[in-house]
């Protein structure tokens, strides 16, 4: 059985992962790993996960030994410990952004210095609905942000056929992770919904660039706004697409249907999703359909930002990765 | 000093409306009436109103002597009464859609067989920072439905430049009512955010109707969708305009400055609003600015949906129909 | 392996029984029924739990040949459907209070005329942490009410200690079910805590019969007082008991230790639980602690009022009942 | 008209106080003082308290020539400054602990040493209900504490009957106050309910005081618990009181019509108080009742943590210092 480490256990996202991959029957995760909390039990940090594991400082020469590495990292800071597992034959997903962006130049205007860019073309973004056989062959794989994710389910299917979208985002405050700032304080967020990164969301190239390599013709450059919701976990996308010509109603149905079929972590239903009918699942929830009043297509789609947005997709990339069943660990 | 009533007390408008008169410098507040409560005390029902008053069953003989109404009548049932206090004298502000749309055809189309059709035009749409004068006049005004109130206030500055707007409305959850209904049951609203009344919300003709009267090409047909949020009180209207030819950051800048200088009930600010900041209060507070990257127009626009969305913009309509204050008894 | 089926599975906790029982690897969940949703799916009333079955109307024709049954009928409809199964040898778990009192007075004091009586004498009642073995040998268990079940774990090792006891309890609003009322309208739960069914709530001549039958002395007579918190799963009970003779904070701590070492489902902490750390799970956390400043014994334990307090509790008594592994489908 | 400042302003408690003073009719708000804010807008940091004032670093050259101040400093760094404002004259609420307690023993005992004992005996205890005329020729006041306001509005009527006492109590999370810490974090307190201080809140000793002060037996040791539960504001405290000798409900029901009548801010009413019924208000809303069958009195009383139990209360005392009317600026 693969071994596996998470490094950066004790954000929301690592602690997660760490779940998914201690109950998960395909890997033996032997080590969790904390910059800000080694010492700490991650039980205590996190009960509800009850991962019986305590926190340790990343030493490469005990934790450079596994098969497998989840690392959740803030950006910049992932890449060089992504280098340094690779050097050592680890296989790796990697949660921040560092990876995700083909451009380095493009990295750099949203990001800081790339640390590591000669990687870049190593790895495979992995949304496993896009590139799955890449990522089956792939020792590195950018898990995708979780905007792109749901962004990008709801509308790579309608790529070729974008003039122009909105895309109107909702998302619960655990999107925001575990460091402390007065929009996350429970008395900022509560009975409230306020927009922000307006105009200049990083997730804003990775959308751009999944959603032209999906083939969205190079002028179309997405509008995209991110909202805080009085929520823990949960995000859903509201996409309103012009098209370059009509397409009728069937014609919608059967682009969602094709491209889906067969996805395990795919539900195309008729009524709109909400976020909590997918809270603690890795399944992206879609409902399409043409507004014949306006001849725009609707796109909602619903994820939780921490499963499919984060941490259980990295799981479904890692089970490519080792040959495992797709669904192991993660299904609903 | 004018005496008034507010019909439909029960529910969770009339019963702001009677709080806000019962409280009111300027009106004496003689009597609260519901069909389905009448017999119980208001402050038994919503004791955070306060307001010392027994449910009456209305009864014209002795409520259609006062000088002022407020009827919070579900769509269809408004209108008899309407016109019946009419028949009296009595100068009313009805919250309810009947008045609204110019159209009866339209009227119809999204709601019932109109009961009066007579009286449409005899109706002013209350929504003062538009129709400020034709309200002083009016002994009819049809209040705003609570998204076209923050719609309109968001997009009528910018109505004759306007090709293609997206409009994605999230809403708190006394937005829909204190009828009981799944959808309002804490367990499904907590957690949870949804799309609801996709492509066919009867507050759509309304925004375009007042779009188009503000100077909107007859052409523009709005997208709007409302999501249902977590919270109890507030609503905030996101608006993704298309133009048709670009304007410069300034331009837009200064559109929305001319529309709303002095207005007492308009904020303009530079960052995104939440709907905390408009709690209980008759605000509508806006951020516009032009996104260079898309030369869209974005604006944003956070009201309380029970207060400037209803009940307090009912009251801000009576000021003005009785030569009153326009902020009395709703100043924040 | 063992058939069976949920009756009443349209409410919260049949519906989560269904979703237990269906993922479960020890049984074939053959058939969900219920009274008032027969015919709809229920994946479509409760997307989240995934169960791709149809309601049914029950016939015990068809139904009355399986091995087992949770039935989640209210109070007085469940003890007929009960006897009914039963005659059929449907070994049964009855989330309903019908058999859970061992006094047809007491029972009919606070409920309904007892529709079978002479079956009282054949239940278990199904806390296993205290009658395993029983439930081991049984055919009928009455399923322990929410707050019985968090109280009686945090009280039963004290029990012959008592002398008086105060239980404030703190329940999420699935706790009140599916049925729609007043006080379960989001905007009426939202931002606020209320006390409910203050010195009358059905649940306490169950704490005072299971506490007395744990040794308690026959004049103890608990103080229990709910209160609705605006969450939806997750209940807490705050236990401040006066012993009748001094013990030290050791004995304390090892009247505890001893009354659930080994038990899989029970955690003892340090510090205070949250809802939060049990949320989705069948486990009950417990901190228990003498304050020496006033001599009392503090208890307070924490579990989630739908998995524990009903749905995965019955499953884990199902479990005993078929000689299976107790923590089959229900470990965390 | 009197002067005033706000120290301490942009802390929860001392925004809403400057807020209240902003729009009093009675009171000039003159300055509002941050030590960590200076220079913001205080309706840059609170846009929903309509301040239009800009925080400024205190100087007691200018600020200490105002008639009245408002203290919201942390305990400990309040004494100081309520010094050097009485060394210039000015009359001095203090939010902060430094001067509710008689016994400078049992403050250090608490919180630190405390810098001014000398000036503990010119403090009045600032719960109006129970301390009026004195507060009216006061020139310091300790404003309470949010837990001991609700709790001794509903003990003291029955102290000198009580043996014993449980007070378990539940507030909202902005009683934690504005600075960042894990547990006030939204994913930490939303959907969670958690006992917190247990044994040990500061908030102990100021109702043992207070209750003894009324009459309660020397021996009387309360035993008190506070909860965070997820809402904003809103503070619910549930007593149960064990009496020396019986009660009929008649006689309870006497006592605290007897303390309470004529009193603005306290509502007796039947049925238990909910928080919401008291959002935003200086009430007291509270239900006491005999339980005949422990023999037991339940109290619930519910405030707004911030309004009642602090700055409101704060406004209440100032109205009272400064002979204007008790209600003034604070009326709900």
């Amino acid at each position: 059985m693969p071994s596996a480490i998470v490094a950066g256990a004790s954000g929301y996202t690592g602690a997660l992962a760490a779940r998914l991959l201690h109950r998960h029957p395909g890997f033996d995760l032997v080590a969790v790993t904390s910059r800000s909390d080694a010492g700490r039990r991650l039980d205590d940090l996190y009960p509800y996960h009850r991962v019986p594991m305590t926190l340790e400082e990343i030493d490469l020469d005990r934790h450079g030994n596994v098969d497998a590495a989840i690392v959740a990292y803030p950006h910049g800071a992932a890449a060089p410990l992504v280098a340094a597992l690779r050097d050592r034959g680890v296989k790796v997903v990697d949660l921040s952004a560092d990876f995700r962006l083909r451009d380095v130049a493009e990295y750099e205007r949203w990001y800081v210095e790339h640390p590591h860019p000669e990687l870049i073309h190593d790895a495979v973004y992995g949304l496993p609905e896009r590139y799955r056989e890449a990522v089956r062959d792939a020792t590195l794989v950018a898990n995708p942000g979780c905007y792109p994710t749901a962004t990008l389910l709801a509308l790579t299917p309608l790529a070729n056929h974008l003039l122009d979208v909105v895309i109107d985002a909702k998302s619960g405050v655990s999107g925001a992770g575990r460091k402390l700032q007065d929009s996350t304080h429970f008395v900022s967020a509560d009975e409230n919904v306020t927009p922000y990164g307006v105009g200049r969301h990083r997730h804003m190239p990775e959308i751009d660039q999944e959603l032209h390599a999906a083939g969205a013709p190079r002028e179309l450059r997405v509008t995209f706004t991110p909202h805080l919701v009085p929520l823990d976990q949960g995000e859903l996308v509201s996409c309103y697409a012009t098209l370059r010509e009509p397409l009728g109603a069937d014609d919608v149905q059967r682009l969602f249907e094709r491209a889906y079929a067969g996805e395990p972590f795919v539900e195309l239903i008729d009524r709109p999703p909400g976020v909590r009918d997918v809270r603690d699942t890795n399944i992206c929830r879609i409902s399409a359909r043409l507004d014949e009043r306006t001849q725009k297509v609707f796109v909602f789609a619903a994820i939780d930002n921490l499963w499919k947005g984060a941490s259980s997709q990295a799981v479904q990339n890692l089970n490519l990765m080792f040959g495992l069943d797709e669904i192991g660990g993660i299904d609903a």
